[in-house]
């Protein structure tokens, strides 16, 4: 089957409801934001081997590789539109993995109102690497940034953090004594992240700087200070955990580290003034996300330097030795 | 050197005239069309080992990558603006080689007017892989479009054709004898596309279809052909050479196919009425750029089949095994 007809079969119908993507016919697609919004461009990619493993279901690389672009967006506030795609695949790829692949796409489009507008496909002798960008738009000059949180600002969390890395480790044979609906539940939240869309642009006019967790809660909390340029005091016992993180975690030091350092949670961090509480905790009823208090930013101790104090439960300092994934 | 370390040194610059790419400090770039206008999106991948030899220079790599995407915004009359970029990279790749990708960068971006709003980097085991998502803009409703070709419009092209694809084949060795000087011209076109960004918006009025030449003059002319439901009939000996093209074709009929059928030749390929003939002749004159009438169009003789006529000088129909590049 040709590349042709393979866009012709499985990604044109993914297309079908942007009358600007032309049926994927034409060389480029058109895109307007809405009266009074801005378009949020995000892009973000995958690739076999670093950010899942080889041999997961095309169907999971797909939600995947878009969700964690949509997770970008929903930080900023904005809501998801559309998506442009490029893939790079072995050029023995059978037409059950497109099929797969366009039926992971065909869900997340239904469950997050976005639609495929373009791509690309080229052949590889490496890795399986998938590249999603993806526009979404929010009211003009409202995106929440990264760098707009004031001393005294209050640090939040959506959901639960960990499970992810905790997943990954648990996929990778670490928690064989680990009961099978929790190990289940692990996987799941590694395989296929939830972003967070439609809290997201709630947070307008809430949160003051925002940003997704991906490299890991530490890192990307150190990525919020840095731009703001504040500290922040985390009080490590108030991580919200799922049950079967709490239960991986209990007693083991080494376990708790990797779940505030481990990546692809795609929750939402976030900052608010203490007046924002109640506003929030209203949120997170309505929307059935939860939302926990994990801290505070403070006046920098030293400007140059934005200093992240994780405290235990007797508020001694945690120290971490990986500070979140780096590809380089 | 850390990824954010890079990006602070060699991305963050390439992004400071687009105030909403805020210095890629944050999760996502905001943009919007201008009044009047609205964003026209693409995206292309290009792959080591298959869209440009693993050894080519890093500066190369990156131009090739903006540039084919270029391309396809000048097809449809749009200028471009800004672009997202995703780098899959081995980890071992050293300093010297972003420095250089970014200078190829800062080039282009000067020459055509875009910047950098946002972009990811990955690593892989594979080859690298370069992709771009380039943003125009167009006024709204008037993008040339792939199908709105009449019967009886002619076929232009612009520059010449076939360059790059003898330029890979002078790569391979395959030209020992040819001079050093079109040796050189013949490569530096595959190397480096020159995408007519300043003609393209200029169409929009006159061109009723356009496409960019990416996968050969033969396939890309069928895909258009295919799209407005028309049959066409090309005059072989009226496609536009270069010198060096000519002293390779003469008298060599598989040579003159590889030209035709051979792609990255990155011109602009459109239909026009007859009576847009002379505005044509004077845009060319204007922005120096070659517009070649080779063919024109035809009410099908199988609506279900558009057909193409590639005819010789005695008007004998050519036939050409190899319609263009296909991945899979």
């Amino acid at each position: 089957m040709s590349e042709f007809e393979l866009i012709a079969r499985y990604f044109a119908p993914l297309a079908r409801s942007a009358p600007g993507a032309y049926g994927l016919l034409d060389d480029a697609a058109v895109i307007s934001p809405s009266s009074g919004s801005e378009l949020v461009a995000k892009t973000d990619t995958i690739v076999a081997g670093i950010d899942f493993p080889p041999d997961t279901a095309p169907d999971l690389i797909a939600r995947k590789a878009l969700r964690v672009n949509l997770s970008d967006l929903a930080a900023k506030g904005a809501r998801p539109r559309a998506y442009l795609l490029d893939l790079v695949l072995p050029p023995a790829t059978d037409e059950a993995w497109f099929a797969a692949f366009a039926a992971g796409l065909a869900a997340d489009q239904n469950e997050y109102g976005v639609t495929l507008i373009g791509g690309d496909m080229s052949s590889t002798s490496g890795p399986v690497v998938v590249a999603v960008t993806a526009l979404g738009e929010a009211p003009v000059g409202r995106i929440i940034r990264r760098g707009g949180a004031r001393a005294g600002d209050l640090v939040f969390v959506t959901g639960t953090i960990g499970d992810a890395s905790l997943g990954l480790r648990a996929l990778q044979g670490k928690f064989p004594a680990l009961d099978a609906e929790s190990t289940g539940f692990l996987l799941e939240r590694y395989q296929l992240p939830r972003p967070r869309v439609s809290l997201g642009p709630q947070l307008i006019g809430i949160a003051t700087a925002s940003i997704d967790v991906s490299d890991g809660l530490i890192a990307d909390l150190r990525h919020l200070c840095s731009v703001c340029g504040l500290d922040a005091t985390i009080a490590a016992h108030s991580v919200p955990l799922s049950d079967a993180a709490r239960t991986l975690i209990d007693g083991h030091a080494e376990t708790l580290a990797a779940a505030l350092t481990g990546g692809d949670d795609y929750e939402l961090l976030f900052t608010a003034p203490q007046a924002a509480f109640d506003r929030l905790s209203e949120l997170a009823r309505a929307t059935d996300v939860p939302i926990t208090r994990i801290g505070q930013l403070a006046a920098p101790t030293d400007p140059e330097r934005p200093r992240m104090l994780v405290l235990d439960a007797q508020r001694r300092p945690l120290d971490f030795a990986s500070g979140g994934w780096a590809h380089f």
